[in-house]
């Protein structure tokens, strides 16, 4: 049983019926019927009238969401260990010609308004410096931790004080709202949140994530973003089939399950490794000690994950897991304790 | 019956066979089993020791082949209808950072090799002017015609003359070997091209293109390409359906027997519509003259396609027909001559 | 007596004595009291509240100007023969981050509003073909030739029909003035331009050029603009050594006395040289036929040209010279026919 | 009397000369008799066969220097306050197309190798990650620090192993060297640097500094660079001014005569305010405690600098001091403990 990473798991029945349902003639780019409908999934999933477009990857979403909030001669606030810093080649530079990445340290994982508040005033404001003109967080973030609406709004305050954008990068922004139990709403755009790459691969499809785009400038930044899309090589002649595995995410709520099922087995593992956790659990992920004996007698008994270092290890479950089916992990950590 | 595009048309089954026969855990982005066989599959394929990555569109597979070939301060020379000219909205421009596109005239939307040294002549050897760096052809051309083996060699020849990178966007590279009935090595590596755009979404994919490297530099090629693939956002997390969908056409020979059919079914429509071809047809592709009248008469039969400036219309069949199931059509365009 | 290029002469005493007299401590980069006086030195010359920065070379300030004026995924409407085009290696390219030049060809190197209308319209509104964004016209042109005001007016008014950017490369712009006998403001801001690449260097300056800007949006381009100057690393410690030159240029009038003085030694060559003119002479170039053995007669007589392609050559006038100082050559030129 | 910095100092006598010497017609570009020495000029001054290019700025000879060791999806090892980090605008990521600043924290604004090795063993080979291509230091650094030839050495030592580039930023080189007493190639070629912003400006200059290329590949990054600063708007038309300049620097000695008379201009400070000093004096910059009284006092006297944060100042030497033209300075800090 593996608990390497949410994109080792295979897509979800609903997500492969969707993709069949689409193999029919229509337009190619995004021109077909269920491109067209996603602006309005998007409007009724989030409370709000929203633009929102299919895009390739994630690292590709953050990219194109940074390139509509920040010039290249700017910055953009952001966790040192954010995906957009560690794990994306750079990308954010390509698409952003040049922006620079303003990394800050933080609990978790996770940016606190006081230290950007921070960051921000001990920039100059002449041509010489970098002026800050993003703030991006990670939902839930790179440890697995899910920021709260009251923790959101205050970095949205933050970016609204200084006229900054602010982006989420939503790779796993269902974990975060399943396991938070709010309005998607509430930790998005009512928080101040301008552009959120709404995470699908994760959590069950096979390609394509959603960029969505709240507020008065909506639709002005959708509309760049289709120039960057189609510029960076992202506009698929067959388009119908990303659209229809993202409807078919948020029409019916298969998100929050799929996310559900998943947090519901991370909890279970937590249960079994409270005492090793490296951070709470929130999300789907795990971040425990484990010597490399205990890694090597799990590997033993079949389960796959991570090392996370020296002396700790990644366990990532996913929608095609409960409470029930990682049981057997569960037992096995336990096991290593006693 | 539609005949707009072949991006228009479905997934062919031994395609969505192999992405379902994908559908199973496995490593993420291109660790997994089925990617790990591409090199293989186009190695046997052209004969020849080659590299090949799976990549999300054509638009981000010449950007990025065109970016391995050519500086941000060098020049490409290619035809002025060419798609990275015209259709891909200055992809190009972005992957290479800036390098200029040099757009030539040409029969049939197909570059002359003597125009390209009268050309390349004219550069003066100094920092002010844009060295050219690279060669870019389409194969099938964009009006569908394909270059024969001894027109790539010439073009390759110039190329290799000047030291060029030389290019194909083979976006219908399998209607063009199909139509020429060669071996695909004929018109590509033992004919100088360094780099081809190997096209499967117009040809019965859903989602991926391959890019595949020839020569003494593949390997060193492949890598930085591997590079611009990652930063450009377009490693996805999943990719082992995008290599599935690739093994199926190449592996079996699917991708010419498509490429016949749709071929087949465009030289009977051609055979009906001979008098008022604006081309020869030898790929899937037909532009003929129709008034607007006729245009009008065609599409009240139910028969789609787009106009094509005034008094002209575009055709394209594709792999899901052939010469019997494009009959109604061709007696329609039969009819209107009559 | 060389009659290469004015950029081969040396500096007018005028620009020599305003370094001297700014050789003294005051704050770096663009703080000190010369560079200050910069916007009003340039709304006073051109009867308009400007904004007006220094620029290292003719180069960074079109590419910067161009910058400010188009998106990376849009282009540029210019001359094939356009110094931006042809001799800056792709400088444009670099600074918009790959915007395409569009380039069109016209008599006398100057664009025509009709062909600029013609190219505009065949653009495709939808995210697969590059937008114009800007036009971009040389003040003198390539070839020597002034646009008229009414010319520049037509241009621009295109330029507002179509929501584009208007920007004049005015590396000769004092030649074409002095050439017309109008206001600046009448062929500038006028006219509908809204960004001019003023020229100094050529026409008896040291280093630097201005990049002057008009209208509603000055203030902000201007201030993007001294983003893009510092980032391209054009921001010059000791900036009022260049401040200085300019302002020697403007202030008092020496801009046109020197325009003058070259452009009466090249009506004095032109009218020697009647007979053979490729263009008409207008401002400081002259283009005439010369077969290789007339261009080595002159040549052994101490004059100093360049040879522009095969059986033609450019001549060069500068401030340095005036009518009478170039009779040697008007002479000499007669001598040829004779 | 300012000690603000460098920039703010008017330009040297033998310098002015250079640049009257220079006022005759000669090429364009670096075409003129003045460039072409400079090769020369610095293989003498290194001991070792060099190129080099007049460059507008140090910002970009910095830019350029990167963007001929780095690929846009590669990363940069430098100091957290380095220039290039913190008061360039992010021009580095304009040149290099987006590479990665990976900014380590240093005593005194100094990299230390081990700090290096440790952050490259950081980096997985893959290609999510930036890899490191290059490092790049200041001598002396930002806050006046020389690098011995040992403590270059050591990089020199650790860019090799890791096959990265090396790269300084010189532009207090000449204080630097003044300070240590070696040969210049101690420092630079002979401990592994392979590209050198050989700073001008501030050490008497008016425009224009030097990048000088050493090693193997000097040649070829040279006209790499050469591209580099056409496409950036840097080749000025009347490059002997510039070129002058630094003949005048380097051909005779007057760099170091400059530094030494800075230096000592520094030291005669420093001993008057030892017990305040934050960094110990190498070069000709002083950083001190300094209260908000005191600032106001010392200004009071005539005595201009910049605040350094609160609580601190920083005074700059120049070119135009000596230890007896500061003596009043020196007196007045004494004063201040007294």
């Amino acid at each position: 049983m593996h608990f390497f990473s949410d994109n080792a798991t295979p897509v979800c029945p609903e997500v492969m019926a969707a993709m069949a349902s689409a193999d029919r003639p229509d337009h190619g780019y995004d021109g077909d019927q269920w491109s067209a409908r996603l602006n309005g999934a998007f409007s009724d999933l989030f409370g709000t009238e929203t633009q929102a477009l299919w895009i390739a990857t994630g690292t590709a979403a953050n990219s194109i969401a940074l390139a509509c909030l920040c010039p290249p001669y700017g910055g953009v606030i952001c966790h040192e260990e954010a995906h957009i810093v560690v794990d994306e080649c750079g990308a954010p530079g390509f698409y952003t010609h040049g922006a620079s990445l303003m990394a800050l340290p933080g609990e978790g994982a996770k940016l606190a308004p006081e230290a950007v508040r921070e960051r921000l005033e001990a920039i100059r404001p002449d041509v010489h410096q970098v002026p800050a003109r993003a703030i991006s967080i990670t939902q839930a973030s790179e440890y697995g931790l899910a920021y709260t609406p009251g923790e959101v709004a205050a970095l949205g305050a933050v970016a609204r004080d200084h006229g900054l954008g602010f982006h989420m990068d939503g790779a796993r922004f269902a974990n975060a709202v399943a396991y938070l139990g709010c309005h998607p709403g509430d930790v998005t755009w009512r928080a101040g949140v301008d552009i959120l790459s709404f995470g699908c691969v994760k959590n069950g499809g096979m390609i394509g994530e959603a960029l969505v785009f709240f507020g008065d400038q909506a639709r002005a930044r959708a509309a760049e973003a289709a120039r960057w899309r189609k510029r960076g090589g992202h506009l698929f002649s067959k388009g119908r089939y990303l659209a229809a595995q993202i409807l078919a995410m948020v029409e019916d709520g298969l998100w929050l399950r799929n996310a559900r099922a998943a947090n519901a087995a991370a909890q279970a593992l937590a249960a079994a490794a409270e005492a090793c956790l490296l951070h709470p659990v929130e999300a789907n992920e795990l971040f425990i000690r484990l010597t490399g004996g205990e890694a090597a007698a799990l590997r033993g008994q079949g389960f796959d994950f991570y090392d996370w270092g020296e002396g700790a290890a990644r366990l990532v479950t996913n929608w095609s897991q409960d409470a029930a089916s990682v049981q057997p992990l569960a037992e096995a950590l336990r096991a290593l304790r006693a």
